[in-house]
């Protein structure tokens, strides 16, 4: 863990050095994947069944054995517990309610010059939902990436998750039926974008694939992009806590490592105007690790990458804040709201010291896919807007043609676009 | 130029091998823009101004000087004739209109559990756009891209267009003037993006870089893609024009040709359920080539790539419409807006015989950067949208996490990420 102030010497060094640091070196696996891409577009569903034996350890019977079936899903949705079930409604029914609240609104107007200008908003017709197999198959991934696909409209919804040795996770298939996924394939890794990107026998090609994977999925979207659109490939995750001395530290503590645990680059990072609170925390910080089933990773997480700034003030909190462009930000102080509107970059927020960021990774509503890496800068989380396009439409009579249709003439004949003029001119008589 | 009917008995391959025609076949440049980005990022303007001098015959004297002044701006845009000066006016203000319309509204509420949920829209604080140089430097693509990111709230827009031979279109200055664009760079290609991106001494890194480009510019943007956003790589462009038999021939033809003369991988389609429209089409089409100082190129496109579909109705229209997903649309039809509500994909659309595309191309308002190549089944035209990102926030107390606190304990526990569950455990006295 580094311990920074902007009042010593050599801040701005030390800051830019933070700024900079590169927390995950990524796997060149282009060649690889793809010819496993074109391996799926030659053979389709009998490179699916090849790959999938080969890689995770399970032997499909048949192209039909790839799709998890309806009495799979009942029956894995029946095993699990009450307590969890009813958590997973919980968070299901509040992530739904936030995306239905993004829905945007269409555009119609007629103008002063007689044109009626409209944008309309569509959902996708199919998508991809990637969900990674094994530990860290995750059942709230599912919510956050399924759910804003449904609350836009998207009338079809085909989750792939590969099985490793045939074990399916059943909180993973509960998920997914509260979500609204209409399919669910056994298949993973590489093999899985390929055909959803482009479908095979059994799998009718999606128009967008979306959610997190290794490197050989991400890899994978970055080809199939253009054909299907992709979300963002994210990098490993990272938390600002903003906190003032009236925290307790040991919650602060419990806060970064919470980000510490995800894996060994997650990053997380103190600004605190109070040294004691910094110290404190510091303390707090390794006396929680011992709690942690895993310690190893949030313990190296915070040695490498962690990090706590001594700021002047909340002011000079903010300002470093907008160049970090954190994924995930704590405002823990007095007055959050104050300090969030000084804030012009950062994926999600958490205002309060009852709002710790696991809050919003389960059950508050937004989205929990944010962006990582300092896009926040330009990127945002995944919302309903990733699963709508929107078409743009023109009217115009004779009479409105003949108000804008001058410059229309005018500005073609000076791009040398002599067709572009003459469909006007034409038209206005000319 | 192929025909195609539906009541034919080869229609479906016929179909789907026009939907799967291949318009361009993209050069492998990644190596050499590899190394120009490699070249920028170590030496900043003096690889700017040696590239420059490489690639576009013009010798800067020194990084100062590929700086376009407001001096040379406004003796530019005073040199340009008053009509075109009116027009280029007229289709800012009906671009800046419409695009101001787009802004959507902030989210805040708060629900049952007693939780405050937003979301905020925010600009982004620079963008870069790129502008092609030559022959292809349009004013129109100027307005295009920088009056969304200006109605968007953007700072800073920095456009960069190269010159070669040292000469700079005057048009295009005076577009960049319109169009609120803050700093004008005299470069292009790979190493402009990689400027942009990057930053040089002279040149402040951007967060978003946007606009058309050559093979160099959309391979070196793919290549800086997640150090700063970009926009999507366009394809050829294409259109579909769906005309009843109430129209003239005349018109419907140089529609086509307005979008064949752009280059010869460009795409036009007429569908109609009029064979006699279709003969007469066809005819005038070739009449009308005699007419455009571009008629090799637009020859070439409509023989190469264009289609006449004859259709049983327009509801078939409508249908292989959908599968086309075309970036452009005329519905020159009776009731154009019964048709467009079956149509799903389309990047843009014109209604009725007096909205031809190239309306839309300059002054009409909506943004003529649509997604080409059957994208628009996932993807949108150019829009605020660009230039925005969303941040989520939650605000909540003891309460509000009393009521939503237990599920995310349920879930973080089932999910094995014991500091997620800790972090609102401790804070529920638990």
């Amino acid at each position: 863990m580094k311990r920074l102030s902007t009042t010593a010497r050599d801040f701005e060094s030390a800051f830019a050095a933070l700024l900079d640091e590169a927390r995950e070196t990524t796997a060149r696996v282009d060649a690889a994947v793809a010819a496993i891409i074109a391996d799926v577009r030659a053979h389709g569903d009998a490179a699916l069944l090849d790959l999938t034996a080969r890689y995770d350890r399970w032997v499909p019977g048949s192209a039909a054995a790839l799709r998890v079936t309806s009495t799979e899903i009942d029956a894995a949705d029946a095993a699990i517990n009450p307590e969890l079930r009813a958590a997973l409604n919980l968070a299901a029914d509040r992530i739904e309610a936030f995306h239905r609240a993004q829905l945007p609104r269409d555009i119609e107007y007629t103008d002063a010059a007689g044109l009626t200008l409209g944008m309309r908003w569509g959902a996708l017709d199919a998508v991809g939902i990637y969900v990674p197999g094994g530990k860290a198959a995750y059942p709230s991934s599912v919510l956050m990436n399924a759910i804003p696909a449904r609350a836009a409209g998207v009338g079809r919804i085909a989750m792939a998750v590969p099985t490793p040795d045939g074990v399916l996770n059943p909180l993973v298939l509960a998920a997914a039926r509260r979500a609204g996924v209409t399919e669910v394939w056994r298949i993973g890794g590489a093999q899985a974008v390929a055909a959803l990107a482009w479908g095979t026998a059994s799998i009718a090609p999606v128009d967008r694939i979306t959610g997190p994977g290794n490197a050989y999925v991400a890899e994978a979207k970055r080809q199939v992009f253009g054909r299907v659109g992709i979300d963002s490939i994210a990098g490993p995750s990272e938390v600002v806590v903003i906190a003032d001395a009236a925290n307790d530290p040991r919650h602060v503590a419990v806060d970064l490592l919470a980000q510490a645990e995800h894996d060994e680059s997650a990053q997380s990072i103190l600004i605190t105007p109070d040294a004691a609170l910094a110290d404190a925390v510091a303390a707090a910080v390794l006396a929680e690790l011992r709690h942690l089933p895993r310690a190893a990773i949030a313990g190296e997480s915070w040695q490498r990458h962690g990090a706590i700034i001594l700021v002047r003030d909340l002011d000079e909190a903010a300002a470093l804040t907008n160049r970090l462009a954190p994924e995930h930000l704590q405002l823990m102080v007095a007055n959050p709201r104050a300090l969030l509107a000084q804030v012009r970059h950062a994926g999600a927020a958490f205002l309060g010291r009852y709002c710790p960021e696991a809050v919003g990774d389960y059950v508050a509503g937004p989205n929990h896919v944010l962006p990582t890496g300092r896009t926040a800068r330009f990127a945002s989380g995944l919302s309903v807007f990733d699963f709508l396009k929107r078409t743009t439409w023109v009217e115009a009579d004779a009479a409105a043609l003949a108000a804008v249709g001058p410059a229309a003439v005018a500005l073609g004949e000076a791009e040398g676009l002599t067709a572009h003029a003459r469909s006007v001119a034409l038209r206005l008589g000319g």
